[in-house]
């Protein structure tokens, strides 16, 4: 089958014949990929930063967010069927460690990762534990279920903190920033107010519903996010920025009390004035990652069947899969929201 | 009346002839001072570091930490009485901002804090809001009632995180960490791990039950708590040192979705690898600060009345007040766990 | 002054003169009446059921849903000033209480409601404690921020249990149960479902958004909701009838763990099967009553600024004061949504 | 193999030769049982209620709280291993529906239970889930880990509430109940007060360490209760007894805002006064059923390795399998804590 490949230790990403996926085992599904999303990760493993090389063996068939259905069932598989619709948790918990027995599998101490640490859904197909699998309702269209994953980031976040009634602010504007913006929208924020450097990317916000977009090199941010909070700034931050500045920034906004989610990933480790700006002011700092599986998922489903505007205002870009260099192109410029490749229109070709 | 008074700005402090306490106005009291405590906030006046030159004006009654009785009410206050022992909350919350309106006063935007910006209880007498006053019961001795307000740090960081069943980390075993450890114990911690480096320190720790106390300084403490905890790490972490390395260091051990109340304070900013030691391991930072008012004085009291022996292993100096500076010399010294000093037999020398 | 008076204990009310408010004591303030809404509890008192006969001393002056603006301040109260606007808190917290020491104000063991226990707001005039007192912004109008007490009732029971993303079932249709749909649709419920006899009432259900509305008398109820829930049943209900019979077929239909908060007042005891209902299927029954002070009135602000169109579908009368017969006769007959009374045209006509 | 079984539908059990425990399946382990609990379930069985007689297919082995070693394990069980020394969860979890996605298992609504619906552990060996096994550490004997699933439901209610700090009122002093004693007392609870009628618990309840045990029928017992909480009431309660007016009694003296965990089943439904003594209080009734898994699991083993003492005081009498019927008298005449059957002893008879 076809499939994309990280085929080298170096940067860069082809598109090739690789093996089939395997047959399903026990507890296994097989899946025939329709759409699936581009990850940041995706991108870093592209660029082959230092993570990556750590990280990723080669050759590795990437990508780990989807919608497809389901070819085969492996043994022990009776609650789901072929033909099923389904997107896919990309997380592959033990399920015997202390996290996994008490409901935490996000935080699985011997995770794996499709994509990352095994095949993943960049073709035609992904063999994957049946635990993994979320059915689709007929109503959600395939672009919508292909990022649920993502979505998952955003939500889990969002419900790691007080959102109903309370003055959001949300840093950067990427694809998990801007279905961060829908969810604060969707559960009641009082003021939703959001920081993104990147034009295109503020538009979105604005569309989506924010209250006030501002650009971190704006020498007022802080006053405009005062004047938006009533003086009293955000009571709840949803760090999406990786940017250490910005989060020093947003710490010295904060109301006291206030909850802090942080999902985006630092590049470097992050100085922080821990008695001014978190302790006398009473601040918690929420360490998210991955979806809780799948409570989350659960939460995204009803989300993305209420706001179905809000998921196309954020997926800018659906291409044929063959065309993943302009995906990843955009994605580096930053000139799109969320990219999907479309793999059945492969099947299509193939047929 | 004598008080203890810093005088200058700089170095050191003062035993001298002071103002009486003020006459009670609307809704405050007089209470005579019977003990207080000595707090490591007062050896930093004391002292005159940086935080204490930037904050508090001279001349000053510093003392925060006490218990007495009322000598007068003032108009407004119907439900104390005179001759009614009590302690007293420091912190004085303005009422009116958006924490003081939502049951978090401990985090009022407007607060002053007794010793520090007003007269504090280092004094025979000191005028107080009602509403910061504790009645005590006859049942619990002054060298506990005079302590309540740092076991209420300790109190409101235990319980700000979860104890019961957890294996837990306690950093430095100063006064308000060694109080955590008792607390631990008294809540039902499956293991309490103490990291303290003074030999003095470390051995009431060990009465107080601590199931192991490392120094560390020892290379292999990472060892020690890893195999104490079954070699998951501990999920629960009391921060109390203000050391940024052994921060870090728990950081580390910590298991994924650990919970780390921070309630030492930091002498400059620390630096953190948000993104290995937070982020991907879905922990929760805790800023702490002060107080609840009033659950934790609740909390406090509940636990001084069932466990009055642990209390008297924390409390190793009661002195006269006039013998303040030996106490101020332990602290700095660190021979000591809580030193209380004794204002009521000021009186019986007075008379 | 004139007021609305309960003038003896039987059914009925009168329009008349009464003595004018207090002038206000230490921490008090007097407030001039705009508008004030026509609560259940104020018919029960006209009607003088067996609650009212037991609770009201007459003659008073009834009413405790209102706002206006400040016409004197008492001493000790500087962070009000005359002329500002205000809504008020019925509930007089006695301040000393362990509930109302931990930030429990409402449910003080000492409560005192004004309308019930002392003159209420059905008047020219009302004298309240200046901490009972909620400034309101200019962007709200009057006949919104009558209403913040009732909208209070309905967003603490709305925010005692999930709603984002979860099946939501609302059984009854008063007001406060109105106001719950709004608010569930706010804050992200995935299904809204209303149970509701009177068809003018479901009528407004639907405008709010209600995904399905369906008549307690339907044979075929439970069916719809299941169907709605995806055969579920809701994991989320708020109880807003006082109906047991609602209560039980509520229980019935509710997924194992669900969340049930309950608000509507029962006149009788109520038989539930508590191993089947409750204890089998893990259900957590929350009590609630009044609204937590002042987080409730932070969250209702928020709401009412983002949702005025949904504040105006719910208030569908407002009626002079003279005319409260009316209102009262309206509510009697449940052809109405929330009955608000203009005190303001008063004053005019006075003038 | 030698096994206890409901032969038929009547009241009655018989000890004789049954059929051996199937092979492990893929995904299962079989045990050889060395101690197993006698629960109060098993009695009903015994005894044939109306629940009993409409719940449980004959002919059934019974029991379902058990430690034993692995024996045989089936395909895909990698991390466990035979000579392993386990207990068992006995709620089987279907693993696909809403609560077993949402790491709520405990409520899962497929849910299978051993020696109910499928063969028991009163027998030589028993075949389960390998995910329902938990592996008991070499440091707690067979007498404690035979009881893991009662503890953890006394573990599971007292989790479910506050407990640190709190008073605590436990209805009720069968093992449940009185685990609950000894584990309110470890996790901190300020008053420890038990109701039960039957001295030989009520004796056990005092050894316990309850601060006050009260007998039901003491015309005074309310009074007794206020009290022993300074005036106010119990804040926490648990109910383990099925008693009705044991609960409304209870509701009565409860403060304001308590919470009430329901675990004892009620033989028919109940009435309560909601009005009165659930919503006006602002009190949360929480159903609790079976054990959290393994998050509660985890509790239990702290708990147990810390207070062996206390198991020691509940678990009053350990018998040989074959004596089974002296253990079901014990339990319907109530002079018994935990009874426990021993099937270790009947392989040294085999042998």
């Amino acid at each position: 089958m076809f499939g994309i490949v990280k085929n080298e230790p170096k940067p860069g990403i082809t598109w090739r014949n690789v093996a089939a996926a395997p047959a399903p085992g026990h507890g296994e599904v097989t899946i025939a990929v329709h759409k699936a999303g581009i990850c940041g990760t995706d991108y870093h493993i592209f660029a082959w930063d230092r993570w990556s090389a750590a990280r990723v063996p080669t050759p590795m068939v990437i990508g780990h967010e989807c919608v497809g259905h389901i070819v085969a069932t492996g043994p022990g598989v009776a609650h789901l069927h072929q033909g099923q619709r389904v997107s896919v948790e990309c997380h592959i918990a033990c399920g015997h460690c202390v996290h996994c027995r008490t409901g935490n599998t996000h935080i699985c101490g011997n995770v794996r990762i499709i994509g990352i640490d095994r095949p993943g859904c960049f073709a035609e197909a992904v063999t994957v534990p049946a635990a993994n699998v979320w059915p689709v309702p007929d109503s959600i269209p395939d672009r919508h279920a292909a990022v649920f994953d993502p979505i998952g980031n955003a939500m889990h976040a969002a419900t790691s903190v007080p959102i109903a009634g309370q003055d959001v602010l949300i840093i950067g504007a990427g694809p998990i920033g801007l279905f961060a913006v829908a969810i604060a929208r969707a559960h009641g924020a009082r003021r939703v107010i959001v920081q993104e450097p990147h034009p295109y990317r503020a538009g979105i916000a604005q569309r989506l519903g924010a209250d006030l977009v501002i650009d971190p090199n704006d020498a007022d941010g802080a006053g405009q996010v005062l004047a938006a909070t009533g003086g009293a700034g955000p009571a709840t931050i949803l760090e999406m920025s990786g940017n250490a500045r910005a989060l020093n920034d947003a710490l010295d906004m904060a109301r006291n009390g206030a909850d802090v989610a942080l999902l985006g990933l630092f590049a470097s480790p992050v100085t922080i004035d821990l008695s001014k700006s978190v302790i006398m002011k009473g601040i918690t700092l929420h360490g998210v990652t991955g979806r809780r599986m799948f409570e989350t998922w659960y939460q995204v489903e009803a989300f993305v069947a209420n706001h179905p505007d809000a998921i196309d205002l954020v997926v800018t870009h659906i291409l044929p899969a063959s065309e993943y260099d302009q995906g990843f192109a955009l994605m580096g410029k930053g000139d799109c929201g969320k990219v999907v490749l479309d793999f059945a229109s492969l099947d299509r070709i193939a047929a």
